[in-house]
């Protein structure tokens, strides 16, 4: 059944592809749009991405059915804060943040207990560029959503989420807020940490410029990452601290070993871990 | 004018590549490929990439006008010794090895004094697949082509082989190898290492298989080097030693200072550090 209306909160790059989506398989009959940013808002207008822009949840005339949450993780809690009659009255309530444990006790702290029509949520996707310009409406399609229910969550919001990212071509896996951390900071956080602080460190030195004019084109993909949003990063990186730095810590002791075996010319152990790691991203790629 | 005929000795991915571009430039009358891989040898001919193989320096019955060594690193010591009436002989001997001052060490090894006729070269230029079956027509073109002369290469010798370059599309800067080996440090062997060093900590987790399923298109980007020959690039790291030691030793630095930022949530630190990173490399990118 076709859903009334649906709000997006953050008419970015994220929030307007999933407007963009939600539209092309008619998932609902009307689009809401509420983002601080009145030239985002008039952008989605124009590009018939919403029916309806608001500068605040407060604003808004009327509930919608189901609200999807797409702001910065770092923004979360006001949001939440802003949308305590919404979780008293929509059917379900979710978010897109690229943490969830944190993103859960933003919750905890703005409605106590939690409610039962939050579904917490990730969608594997993203592009380096930010900003409902460069929302596009393939960006769900064939990517996984990672939903990570807690204990409040009711049975009909979940499905209703579920259903809602599945309709726009997603494929949905439950787990644990904890254990999503955990991956996502291994495949993403730590990821994006590393080619942030390539980058950095190869601007600190003096002769920079020089060096980059003689970077090939494996350079450029190993550091399109560090192209990403700084603030956004940053913010995601500081809401999953305690996993990232965990996940820091053991690419340092890897590291170490290279850099020993590298020290002692021993051929061996380099080319034990080369080898290792060359097998296990054939084997990604491959599947 | 055209040079009468141009030996390669290791016809592989590079190799291949550069055979296909001499041809399609008409650079030379003849190729002549040398390379211990029979097979690589009858896939060369029967691509008509090369007019004749042989599986040793010692078989070819002719002197080549010019000669390219396509081989990796660790093996230039060896080719060097096969060569030696070469270095008497020819008009210019080139190579194509990542690290330079460990190619011109090899070479003071096997001959000393240093050949004037030889010109030690590096074309910026690769792919993760390897074997003359990877070879492309265009895998140079538009591409720099860091040349190192020593202070006994001729000036004709230098000049050939800055024009064979040239007539397959690729731009020649010359540069000490010292500077080269410190460049391609930091632009190249640090971000093959840094990409091996995540996937070989990744893999070596218990649940990595779940892991890599929740892998992103950033993580593709990120760790595609990791799927080079590993091989190849120990000898490159090991050729490379000193000067890359160095870069991790700068790099792991670096990743301190984000682990402090993170532990102590300085989101100013944090911010600072990844906003530096996507201003040189978006520079990087628009240059």
């Amino acid at each position: 059944m076709m859903i009334e209306s649906v709000g997006i909160i953050g008419v970015g790059m994220i929030g307007g592809s999933l407007a963009h989506a939600l539209r092309a398989q008619q998932v609902c009959q009307k689009i809401i749009g509420i983002d601080a940013d009145t030239d985002a808002l008039a952008w989605a207008l124009n590009a018939n991405l919403i029916e309806q822009g608001w500068q605040q949840v407060a604003d808004c005339p009327e509930v919608p059915q189901v609200v999807i949450i797409c702001v910065p993780v770092a923004s979360m809690r006001t949001v939440f804060a802003a949308c305590q009659d919404w979780f008293r009255q929509c059917t379900a309530i979710t978010d897109v943040g690229s943490t969830k444990q944190s993103v859960i006790a933003d919750l905890q702290a703005a409605c106590s207990p939690l409610p039962t029509n939050f579904v917490p949520a990730h969608p594997i996707a993203g592009r380096e560029q930010s900003g409902v310009q460069a929302a596009v409406p393939d960006l769900f399609t064939g990517k996984k959503v990672l939903v990570t229910p807690t204990a409040e969550t009711s049975p009909e919001s979940l499905m209703q989420i579920t259903e809602l990212w599945q309709q726009i071509g997603a494929e949905v896996e439950y787990m644990n807020a904890d254990r999503h951390d955990q991956i996502l900071a291994a495949t993403s956080h730590l990821p994006h940490a590393l080619a942030f602080a390539l980058v950095a460190c190869l601007a600190e030195q003096t002769e920079t410029p020089e060096i980059f004019r003689y970077a090939a084109g494996g350079f450029s993909d190993f550091t399109r990452i560090a192209s990403s949003d700084p603030a956004l990063w940053r913010d995601i990186c500081i809401a999953n601290q305690p996993a990232l730095t965990a996940a820091i810590e053991r690419f340092e002791e890897t590291l170490q070993k290279l850099r020993a075996g590298l020290q002692t010319q021993d051929a061996d152990a380099l080319q034990s871990m080369f080898q290792n790691a060359k097998n296990a991203r054939d084997k990604f790629t491959q599947s």
